[in-house]
C-alpha cells in the first residue's frame, strides 16, 4: 500500500520554535511513526516541490494521501487541487490533519466554507470515542487526551458527515466534531483536528487505522 | 396547528420532590410555556389514559407530538407505537425529549439501540449551535447552559443524523451530540437531550421553533 | 417571496430552431409561467450582464435562484460563483436544471464531477415520483411523462442525496436519479432533470412547489 | 469467513413448480453457488429449525447473514429478530433479498414500513450500476438483465440510503432503486432487489462481492 504524506512545510523552516520540533518537516516525523509498519510505501511531498510535489503518474498508485496545510493554502495550485480531487472520486483516501479544513482541496471536495471558530491558549483536549468499533477507532480507550491544544468548535460548517467518529472537550468550554467520515465518489475523506505541534502518538495510531 | 405533549406521568405522582417541581405533571409546565403561542392547540396525553391516550383520531389532525417518557417505556402498547410510527412516516413532528431515547417509538424508528453513557451528579451542560441558521437554533446564543444536569456522553448508539444541531460539554468532561434530526418517511424527528426536572426556558422556546 | 431565474440565454440567440420556441428566451418562459403566483417577485439575470446579472445585493434578498445553463458554464466568472455559494450556504434555496449539472456551481457545492451518461435521440421519459408527501411531488401522479427527451442515464457521479424525490424510466432502457435533495449550510439544493425545449406544464408546477 | 444463508423454505415445500426448480431450497441453491469460493464457511438455517436455525452462538461467529423470505414474515420469532439486529449493530454484514424488504429484521432496522409497488408479470428488469467502482459491482457491465422478473416499483418506503448502487428499468414501464446500502451501528445493510425463482448468475456474482 502506497501513501503519501503532504505538507506546506513552511512552519518547520520559518519558525525556530517549530524547526526544533519537527527538525526534517512534520511530513518526515509522521513517516517516521508510520515506518513500523512494513506493509506501506511511504513517500512525501511538498509544497514548493514542482506541481506541489504530486502528478497524476504519483497519484496513481497511491492509496492514501495524507494533507497538512496551514499557512498557505492559497499557494496550492488549482490543478493540484484538481488531480487530487480525481483520484478521490476514483477511491484514494485523503485523511486531513487539522488546519488542513481550510485547504484548497477540503473546499473544494466539501462544497462549504468549511468554517470553524478557535482560540490558541494550550489547554487540555479531550476526545471521545463515538463508535468504538469503527476500524479507525479500534483499540482505542472511550476517550484520550492531548495536553496542550489549540481549541477549534461549533459551528464547524461542513456537510452533514456521513459519521462523526470523535467529539472533543476542550478545557475552556467548548465541544467540536473531531473526526469526521465522507464518502465523495469511490473515495474515503476523513477530517481529523489534532495534530499541532507535538505529534501526539494517539494521532498517528490513528491514521495507522485509516490507511490500512 | 395541533400539537400533542405525550408524557408517562410516573415520577411527578411517585416522588415527592418531583411533584414538588411539577404538580401538574411536566405535561402541563410545557403546555403551560408554549400556550403564549396562540396559533397552537395544545393537546396532552398520558400512559395511564385509555390506548396510553393516543388514537389513530386524534394523531391524525396532530402537527407535532412531544415525546417525555423515563421509567416505563416497557408500558407503551406496541399498537400505539404503531400508530405512532405511522403517522411519522405520513409527515407528523416528533419531538424526542431527554430519556426518550430509549422509548420504543424513538427505538422502532431508529433501527438501534440507542444507548449511551450516563451519570447523575448535577453538573453543568453547555449546549453549542452547530448551525446558528436553523430555524430551530434561532436567536439562539452560540451556546446556552443548564446548571444542574444528568449527564448523558457518547458513544450515542443512533443512525448518523441528517443534522446535528447541538453538540453538549459537560463540566465532569463528556461531550454528546444534543440535538440531532432525522427524516423517516415524510415526518421530521428530533431527538433532544435536556429536558430533566427543571424546564429550563431555553429548552421550551427551541421546542416553540421546532414547532413553527 | 424574491427569486431569480438564472439563464445563459446562449441557445436562444444563436439556434433558429429554439429562438422559435423561447423567443424571450427560456428565463423568461419560466418568469411567465410563474407570474401567475403574485406572492412571487420574480426577477431574471443572464450571462451576458454586467457580473453575470448577480450580485451580493441582488442575491442578499432572494430566497431561490433558478439556474439554467448549457453550453458557457466555463464563462460564469468564478466571483459569481463565489457570491452563490455563500447564499446558498446562508440558506438561499437553489434550483439547478438540466445540464446545469456540470455549471461551476452544482460542481462547487457537490464537490464531484457531476458526469452521467448521455444521448440525444428524442424518447419517452417517465418520471416516477419516490416521495408522493414531499411538497415538491404535491398533487403529482404517481408518474408523468415528457414526450420527447434527451436521456440523462446513470452512473449519476454527484454525493449520495439527502433524499432522491424522483428517478426517470427512458423508452431506450435507462433510468436515472432525476430529482435530487441536498442541503449544503442552511441552503437546499434541488436538481431535477428535465428543462430541454418545450417546457412542460409538470416541471414548472413542480419548481413551484420548490420555492414556495 | 462464516456466513449463514435464513430461507423461510417455504415455497420450495408447498409450490410443485419451485419444489423442481429448488429441490433442495433456494438456500442450498445459493449455498452451492458461494461454494466456489474456498474462503467461506458457509452455513444455513430455516424458519422450521428450533429457535429459526440462529442463535446468539451461531451468529457470534458470523460475518454475513443473507436474508430470504417471502410468505411468512410473521412467523420469525421476535427474538430472532432481537438477536440478530444487536449482531448487525456489532458489525455483522447482513444482506437483504428481494421480497425481505417485508421481513421483520429489515423493517426493524429501517425504522419504515419498507412498503413499495408490485407487478408479478413476468417482464425484462435491467440493472444498472450507479456506481462502477463500488466493490459490490465490480467487474460488472453497466447494466444486465433479468428476462423473467416481478416487477418491485417506487415509491420504495425506506430512510435515504447511504449509497445508492444500483437502480432497475422494468419493461412495463417502471424504475426502482434496486441495490441500497445503509450502515446501522457497525453492521453494514444491502437491499438487494432481484432473487426469485431462476436463480441468475449476476445475482451471486454480487452476494460474493458483498461477502468478500
Amino acid at each position: 500500500t502506497k501513501i503519501i504524506i503532504w505538507n506546506e512545510n513552511i512552519h518547520e523552516r520559518e519558525n525556530e520554535e517549530i524547526k526544533k520540533i519537527y527538525p526534517n518537516g512534520i511530513h518526515n516525523c509522521i513517516k517516521d511513526f508510520l515506518s513500523n509498519d512494513s506493509n506501506l510505501q511511504i513517500e512525501t511531498a511538498t509544497l514548493d516541490q514542482d506541481q506541489n510535489g504530486l502528478t497524476t503518474e504519483s497519484l496513481k498508485s497511491c492509496s492514501v494521501l495524507i494533507w497538512w496545510g496551514h499557512k498557505a493554502h492559497g499557494k496550492v495550485s488549482d490543478s493540484t487541487v484538481d488531480i487530487v480531487q480525481r483520484r478521490v472520486l476514483e477511491g484514494m483516501g485523503l485523511i486531513v490533519l487539522h488546519s488542513g479544513h481550510h485547504s484548497k482541496i477540503f473546499k473544494r471536495l466539501m462544497g462549504t466554507n468549511c468554517n470553524l471558530t478557535w482560540r490558541e491558549y494550550g489547554e487540555k483536549e479531550r476526545l471521545w470515542i463515538c463508535n468504538p468499533a469503527h476500524p479507525i477507532c479500534e483499540d482505542l480507550d472511550p476517550y484520550f487526551e492531548l495536553e496542550m491544544e489549540e481549541m477549534y468548535g461549533e459551528p464547524f460548517q461542513v456537510p452533514s458527515p456521513d459519521e462523526t467518529l470523535f467529539t472533543s472537550w476542550f478545557e475552556g468550554g467548548e465541544t467540536f466534531r473531531s473526526g469526521l467520515l465522507y464518502k465523495r465518489g469511490n473515495g474515503q475523506i476523513f477530517y481529523f483536528r489534532p495534530g499541532h505541534e507535538a505529534y501526539p502518538t494517539y494521532h498517528n495510531k490513528n491514521i495507522q487505522k485509516v490507511i490500512k
